[in-house]
């Protein structure tokens, strides 16, 4: 991955704890923790143990990444010559403790534990960005709940919602990803432990106690048993960043379209360097929905890629496992871009009213048609009031004028509205059925939520 | 899709839920689902809702299909044209009650409650296969316990393990599907309603009251908000059924290839014509398994174009919202069919005890090669096992002899193990770890399931 | 497949050649020719071969459908009892002759041979697509290469454009998926014939000249070797489907945004029942914008699966193969139904030449200010010209006024260009750059072609 | 992308081409192309573009990385901040001189070129790799051509074939890369050079021959006419890439099934500190063959990615533009990487001459039932030959005993076949049909290929 792009699609934290570095400093808190763990059930000496621990604290220092990286080229997986590097790093100290040194476990052990543990932490940023753009949407629901403008379905003006409205839906999107993070945690932030096959057998009857240890020493959740081969809870971890990508993905969509020249309700903030043009003055090209929107490309992509590597062979699986390597980082770092981006532009949106009430105006009446025809409709009869609304419709655009115009002289509608009341009906804000009653349902959620 | 295909990708029942007839009943139930909820909050009229729903009772046989065919291609959905056939068989019997069809609805929160529905019942279905799918890896788990046979890592024959772990891994990745299943149904079985452009406009003040009838009248969790154009939901169920194939997918990868002509460890079950071939008699296709596979191929694609179909546009979206009708069914199939599939294999897998026993024989001895070592360290010191278990692994390889031959040949090992002694070591059954241990929690947390 | 979206989603040619009724058609032809093959060769009696070719012509009316479907589900592919059911029926005229069916050849043979059948024959309708796709935009660069509209970078209006150079854009990216075509054919329409492995072993020496005779019979390149395991040529004709598609996806995506209600600048073509809404009067909803970026989405996701499906194993593979099977159809059938559409809106598109030019002045000539500063810095030099004009800018958006009113009373601009003059620099047709001679280079590259 | 995993999964000098270094180098010869061609078409004056020249030699130095990624964040891609920087630069030297840099285009003239220029140096190395795969395949069909083993379809063993015939159809699948990278060259290395919106217009009437110029100096095809937002050419090198690493990871996943230990016919070359494990001295891990398929596994993905995002959007698009830049860079490496190993696998593969042997005994003469039938079927009619020979493989399974034993008691074998004679027809090197001419149609179309 560039640097150079890592400003524009990534999160500095997230893309932190994926670092070559951030991922041998969570390989050697696996190897501290298994020590640990194996001293407290005698299976090592605690005094290697001890000295393990004492060694690991440091021994990121002492790393030689070149060799490091040509060795895996060779091993196959990078905890191979990490093992190699780490005992020889703790023979320096102690030439004992170095001999149970990753004692039991295999290569995947530490690599599949290393990855939970670095999902673990991205999880806890993405849960706080989460939390942020949920907060964020449920005042901008309430800030803009009465802010009528148009909405748009297959691209087209059709009846008029409030702003208020679309940052509720959004704000319900973020709380179902909450609520799925939260179910999620238990179950797939799980050490792994299983030695070679998954049996264990250099422990013999300590296995089990081991991997309790191991466990409860890394703040994870102990498994039943071990998952080499069974990848579900990587996948299902990935499977909520795509949802939450998609779903912010969805409102980089909406923002875009809505900062179009022509439309113009709402603008990404401003920020100096950002978005403009110096020779189109004029311009302002939405930069933070283009970023989410190339991760809302990508990301289901990777997913692909995710859900393919789950058919893995036998007990320790070849290619498909390695997939994931590159695969889940990326994912998290895209997500949390995602939202970091989403987030500043949620919060600080620029939102234009004279440009929202204009484009209400654009089709002269014709959105408030419906309006008018069940106002009618209690006067008249429905299927008189619908044969006469599309016959003025026909004709406003027909004589290319206000849809009030030509049936303000109908005598049917004189008979039934003075000019106040018709005025009334072609009001967008007078047409906005439940939307405030959903707005406040999802307010609502929210209380019942920080209960 | 062929009609040929289907018996080999997909499981009827849930072909039937998705098939052309079904769609039009759920969307017809929830037509008459609308009219009913409407009529309790007195929105419509009860005579309107009670013809709506006789008529709808037969309405499905007076569909005529071909021209629904056709107008789906001009009107881009299924609905418009649907509620326009839909209204004039109701109109056949009453006029007045035909005006009431559709009351305040757009197409799309007729298509979107009908596909959960369908999702609603297909999940039922692959529910239960996925129970049957659990209690058989259990009982399998079980009986299995205690046979032997080599682990496989990186396709190499690495340490034993015994069958009923592989079985006891399988469980624990079906009861964590199940447990996904279960904590997702609340939030994703949800009914869509909200008109236009999600204010229920029409419907004025009565539109929240209408939304809750409508989704009690189905069975279906009331929306906060409508959610046209946030998607998350779908996606949460078809990433659910992606990781459910993705689990199956790595089940039939692991006993095709215990079925290789080499291995010959387990077959799947005989059927008449099945797997069979006429000029090489000799052959036995894992024919099951290869249906297995396309799915767990195609599945994590159809994931990319359903990820992807989530960045929708505005209140109700163009193309991103189409390509859900074609990739959710086709998820659904394959899942229940591989879960079909699967259930029939792993129920009746047939187990070649003497190959598995043959295979332990292939490595002359040196798979126990570590159980040797560890036994040797605690006579004569780790570092010193290791140095002679290392030569003599090297000198077996050599001479292309049993590992065992050198070693009793050896007076470091003769001193401290008699040949009985020696014989024990290097029994598969002696080197198994946890894996008991590990097989009765899984066991142990299905009980902790049914209670 | 729901029939009902075929019309939506399909195009009705292409859908007949990947039926069940013509697959089962090109098996038949393929089993014919090889029959005749190898009587030309002498390894099958003349008498044989013609018996066969004759049952081949009504076997299809003869062909248990209901029998084909369960055993194929039990075979693992439809060659099996295919081959079965013909054999049968061949035996009812000439047990003799029965006994020469599918002599030598394997399943994948018939299969893999009647998919190249069938994606020559939806190859050709889709080169007439294309060769229409290419003619019409080449028309249209030519009907439309004055009128001038705004281009848009990042949904951002920028500078003019003409919309005959989209048209000439487009067929320049036809005409390069016509040179794939022709470029490709030869390599990939190839006939397959191996026998079990790939060896032709029971035709002992005549297996090459019965390969040549075979796919000379069909019309088909003679391969040099078997490709059972190597899906190059398979993976090849779908990747240019796929560009295809996403080709017309940009193009769909383009006229559904120009069809936008503030926009209004293009429409799809009006048809009875097409994308209206009789509650919405102002709506025209792009529907087949829609279905083609339907496809768009879920094409690229079914390539991916395709391309994952080159990885198989050995001489004939498991799974894999089997993927292509659902995806190579509906890739084609997806391609199909999106060339169908194009072409019908591209040709029939509607131009509102009166919102292309009030979209024109949306900016009140701030899209112009390049355009006047390169005139200016003629006069009074280029950082003059870039200052003066920003600042006006500036004031034109403050004061929100044309930005030639701000100009126009600027000494140093009156100076230099009369009213007229500086009305002159205001038409976005005097900046139209190259656009004329690229169109031209087009229409060459056209003419060149066919020669 | 990790460090550490790039000896893994990439080769360096394509990783070179797609450093942030060098992308900005390959921007920096865009631009001074730009200047030249300008020059030679009196755009610019000569002496600005020889100064934009001479200090583009050495500008990459002086390049602010830091600042860079930064403003690359906020501007939403890398040119505009890098042109910023190169004008700064160059103004450093020459004030005059600095106005010109960047004349007339767009930040996605830059970028695209400068990919465009990767790609072709990038293909070069990989039509290298391919020569290299070619040849070496070409080399070992020739040498093991008639190595018997036996081939296997749906995992199971089918018939012999000989190691040669397999690398004649690698070899046949890399030539139709090659053909295909040539085919493609010319319309794909094309520049890229259309200003804000395609129209060159701040060149005026100039612009094509601009365009020609800037084209010739890159030594890049001239495009007929923008296509900033028709992709098809880049997609169309990535599909070219991803068939490539579908043909490597078909080899890969073969070689890999054949290192199983129980099969052990080929086994990756060795080298100090690969595929090693100390405790389990048998296992051989299939490092390359991991490292492959995690390629095979993420490129279709990437694929989806990038037809995906062929749906832009007007002039210049918003999301999918970006998220080429991700992905196509990936792409590359991930097949230069799968090329490189592959190459060194398939170039010291070590052979297992005996296991192929023992492998070919496996199913006690079994696997030439077929041969028997066919020999014995001259003789005594195909029907009673069929009878027999499937009579006695059953019998020879239930007596566990080798076939040959079984019919060698059969009056009717005795009578047509000496016990010798019997011997060569289970000869599995009798039973190969035309692998040999088929061979030699892959090695004769090389040496046209070299004419």
């Amino acid at each position: 991955m560039s640097q150079l792009y890592a400003s524009l699609f990534y999160q500095p934290d997230v893309t932190t704890i994926f670092s070559d570095q951030a991922l041998l400093n969570y390989m050697i808190q696996a190897e501290v923790a298994l020590a640990k763990a194996q001293a407290q059930v005698n299976v090592v000496p605690i005094a290697a143990a001890t000295m393990i621990e004492q060694v690991g604290q440091s021994a990121l220092e002492k790393i030689d990444f070149d060799a490091l990286a040509v060795a895996t080229g060779l091993a196959g997986n990078i905890a191979i010559p990490f093992v190699k590097q780490f005992t020889a790093i703790v023979k320096q100290h102690d030439e004992d403790a170095s001999r149970y040194v990753h004692w039991g476990a295999t290569s995947q052990d530490i690599i599949d534990t290393a990855t939970i543990l670095q999902c673990r932490d991205a999880l806890g940023l993405i849960e706080k960005q989460l939390h942020s753009a949920y907060q964020i949407s449920l005042q901008q629901a309430e800030r803009y709940r009465d802010q009528v403008m148009i909405g748009r379905t297959w691209l087209q003006q059709a009846l008029p919602i409030t702003l208020g409205h679309k940052f509720a839906r959004y704000a319900a999107a973020f709380k179902r990803d909450l609520d799925r993070l939260q179910s999620m945690k238990d179950r797939v932030l799980t050490a792994q432990l299983g030695g070679a096959v998954g049996s264990l057998a250099s422990l013999q009857d300590q296995g089990s106690a081991v991997v309790q240890a191991f466990s409860a020493e890394l703040g994870l959740s102990t498994p039943e048993c071990t998952w080499h081969g069974e990848r579900d809870r990587i996948v299902e971890i990935a499977s909520l960043l795509a949802m939450i990508v998609g779903n912010v993905g969805k409102m980089a969509k909406d923002w875009s379209l809505l900062m179009q020249t022509e439309i113009a309700e709402v603008y990404e903030p401003t920020a100096k360097g950002r978005g403009g043009s110096s020779t189109m003055p004029h311009k302002r090209n939405p930069v933070a929905a283009a970023s989410i929107l190339a991760a809302a490309n990508r990301v289901p992509a990777l997913m692909a890629s995710v859900y393919q590597s789950m058919v893995q062979d036998h007990e320790r699986a070849l290619g498909a496992w390695h997939a994931e390597w590159l695969a889940i980082p990326e994912i998290f770092q895209l997500c949390a871009g995602a939202l970091e981006r989403s987030n500043e532009v949620l919060q600080g949106i620029e939102v234009n009213v004279d440009a929202m009430q204009r484009n209400l105006e654009t089709t002269q009446g014709l959105i408030m048609a419906e309006s008018v025809m069940m106002a009618l409709a209690a006067k008249i009869g429905r299927l008189n009031a619908h044969h006469l609304v599309e016959q003025a419709c026909q004709q406003a655009v027909e004589q290319d004028t206000h849809l009030k115009n030509i049936l303000s002289n109908l005598d049917e509608v004189k008979e039934h509205f003075s000019a106040q009341a018709l005025d009334q009906l072609f009001q967008p804000k007078s047409y906005l059925g439940n939307i405030q009653a959903q707005i406040d349902a999802v307010l609502q959620a929210a209380q019942g939520d920080s209960k």
